[in-house]
């Protein structure tokens, strides 16, 4: 049905001339925006210069400022409306030198890849030596009490679940070990926390994350172990529960420094006043590029409104990229934002959000009333020709989440997740486990719905 | 709705405990099969082998024999009720030594990658060196006529339209430059062919595949450039038209060999005589390890019948895997199969090939009638919680092919193929371009496909 559109655009040439005559037809145009992502798509070199040439960007390092810099000159280049930096304070940890660690058993010593954990504080110079209690929850924990705990390095070791066909379900249910065991670990005296990486894959890269330390409980260091190194180290115990662990760590938390949110708008023509938010975040963990997580959502968002330009889309609401900083860590950037939006009395209408990796589209997770919903799921027959089948399934995303206070509808952008936890977090998380096609449709899929939102509203 | 079934099917452990007492209802067995896939997987262990092992399998060379062995060896040690070989002559083409090419543009000398199309014929032991005139598709080259191409190389440089966001769209129309671009510049007296690859990568890979000559016309040697060559080459002859192409190779074609198809089956309780083939080709391109194409789609088929049988489950159907020789350039497995089909009498009611490639299930596409299309879109609801929504759109698969003829309904298995023409006939196509998990969850879809059929016919 589509085709004879898709003909005349494609013969059309330049997509500026879909909005030249009478209001196309909004197949026409949501046909325009894939067309026009898929043969100019500039998010990927976007992408390849923040991972390759900036890198690393955790909240307060050096990274993370280039990334400021280049993400906010990145946009006024692409002559946005308005570009503006929000200042935030951010937390400041810092991991230092490369952890070691290692398992001895039976004078065997066998060296296991960890990763300290976001927030943790450092181990004793020395590291830190102890015998090991392996659980499978925090729940366990409490049951081993002091007589079980003290004293020991508690080793967090149970798996996401490899049945659930929604991996951020399995990583739903398995995180709590990395946010919480320190803490549960400590109440019972235990020396320090070794947690099982979060993910599917049987790999030898630790998967780091943050942690949350509990009030009134003593600070003891935590780190990710790889799969790998988990299955040796459960293995080993099972034959030798008296072996012990070794593991030294260097971290540390600075004070809070200052960042930004960096902001690019494109103004509405009809409604200025009502803001349709496309965000990702910028900052990311130290030990890779920060590729899926989340360099991908955030020049997707850009790439929303370069390509709505390109088309010489003019919106009647505005549009507006935001690329929040501290998601990973403190969620400062998102709940700032918020905070910056209230008390300007801005009206957000609706945010989407790309942090699940910028893999093939498979739909949009909303968050808002029923009627909401409702009304979204009309667009569905405009959408399911680009695989955007789940359409209200999951929520939003971490960093427009605060938004919701303010009445916004929330949409995360979903696309196929099986391959994300083989990078989240990780040194594998590079460029070049990014796919371009895979990558320029999800910022068409995320431009065709902030298209029909404009003109529709929510 | 499902997770309460889940967590008892999880609970109870052993998936054969599924089918000890009263049929469990048909969303406990689906889920149940997609438990046993994504937790004792042997799919990806079986592809190690034999894309790392044996390699690449190329109908008529060594490692095609070899996979023919192994593969049998692999179906009798999962103690299927028969395994056997059906016998085939097949093609048997040589690439020989590796190739040369390179532009001579204004004495600057550009070398560039290409490989010999399967069932080209070599150049002269000197090479060929011509001038170069570009086309985008055979209709160019019968404008040109004898004055424009006599004497020249003619280089197809049509694209794969990127716009198309189904893959094999694009494909389908790009190829026919690479299944008769030879033959249609032959007709007018060019020396050879260059054919831009397939693929809507910018990349340095020469993606090989077959040629067709046609009847009385001359046997010109035929070559796929890379598409970052192909750009090369045509941003030179825009700057300088006279330029010339020079290139070698030493393929040739040898007598026909003999190989087989490799059959295995787990004999139907009921009605033993109708069967339900599953299956992929055994053979491959010769540049990488027929990882994509088609290694996943001959493991994830035997993994099927693995699945099945590890849940205790007999079958009222006979169920077949086929690994399928030759469907890379002759097909003579296919065509075999079916001829077998039909000398023996066998009934066979359905087929599901999986030759897309080991990503991430999206559907089904069915050939059959509106009534057997409207039977299975009965089934959708069971399927879709696993990501099946696209049921019914497109084909089947070449191996398939020949066995409409006998009034089986054929299922092409639809994964995600975003990244299918970055591997696709090249020397990328390796074991590490395949994720465990999502060559899981397209063995289980082809499992719950292949039991709904069971159940209830077509």
């Amino acid at each position: 049905m589509l085709k004879p559109f898709l003909f005349c655009v494609a013969l059309a040439g330049s997509a500026s001339t879909v909005f030249a005559q009478t209001p196309p037809a909004d197949s026409v145009v949501i046909r325009s925006i894939y067309n026009e992502a898929l043969t100019n798509d500039k998010a990927h070199d976007w992408l390849r210069y923040l991972t390759q040439q900036i890198g690393p960007r955790l909240s307060g390092s050096e990274g993370a400022k280039k990334a400021v810099a280049w993400t906010k000159q990145l946009m006024e280049q692409q002559g946005f409306d308005r570009v503006f930096l929000q200042d935030i304070m951010v937390p400041h940890w810092v991991r230092g030198a490369k952890e070691e660690a290692y398992i001895l058993a039976d004078k065997q010593k066998t060296v296991v890849p960890i990763a300290a954990l976001g927030g943790s504080v450092a181990t004793p110079a020395k590291g830190v030596q102890a015998q090991v209690v392996e659980v499978k929850g925090l729940k366990e924990v409490e049951q081993l009490g002091q007589a079980g705990i003290k004293g020991k390095i508690v080793f967090f070791n149970r798996p996401m679940d490899p049945t659930k066909i929604n991996t951020f379900e399995a990583y739903g249910g398995a995180v709590d070990q990395r946010g919480s065991g320190a803490t549960f670990a400590a109440k019972f005296g235990a020396v320090g926390a070794i947690v099982r990486s979060m993910t599917n894959a049987l790999d030898d890269f630790p998967h780091t994350g943050s942690l949350r330390y509990g009030p009134g409980v003593p600070l003891i260091p935590a780190a990710a172990i790889s799969t790998n190194g988990a299955e040796k180290l459960s293995a080993l115990l099972k034959a030798n529960p008296a072996l012990t662990f070794y593991f030294k760590q260097n971290c540390e938390s600075l004070p809070d420094a200052p960042s930004h949110n960096v902001i690019g708008e494109i103004r509405g023509s009809e409604k200025p006043d009502e803001i349709i938010v496309v965000g990702g975040h910028l900052d990311s963990w130290d030990l890779g590029q920060g590729a899926h997580d989340d360099g991908t959502g955030c020049m997707q968002s850009i790439e929303v409104l370069r390509i709505l330009k390109a088309l010489g889309y003019k919106p009647k609401r505005t549009i507006r990229a935001v690329m929040y900083m501290n998601e990973e860590n403190g969620l400062r950037g998102g709940v700032g934002y918020a905070d910056y939006a209230k008390k300007n009395n801005e009206k957000h209408i609706a945010a989407i959000e790309s942090d699940e990796g910028g893999f093939t589209p498979r739909g949009f997770g909303i968050v808002g009333t029923d009627a909401q919903k409702a009304k979204v799921l009309t667009w569905r027959n405009l959408l399911t020709p680009y695989g955007l089948h789940e359409i209200g399934v999951g929520g939003g995303g971490a960093d427009i989440g605060p938004l919701a206070q303010l009445g916004t509808v929330l949409f995360g952008f979903k696309p196929d997740t099986q391959r994300y936890f083989d990078y989240h977090h990780t040194a594998a998380d590079r460029f070049e486990a990014v796919n371009k096609r895979e990558l320029s449709l999800g910022a068409a899929s995320m431009a065709a719905l902030t298209y029909l939102i404009d003109q529709y509203g929510l």
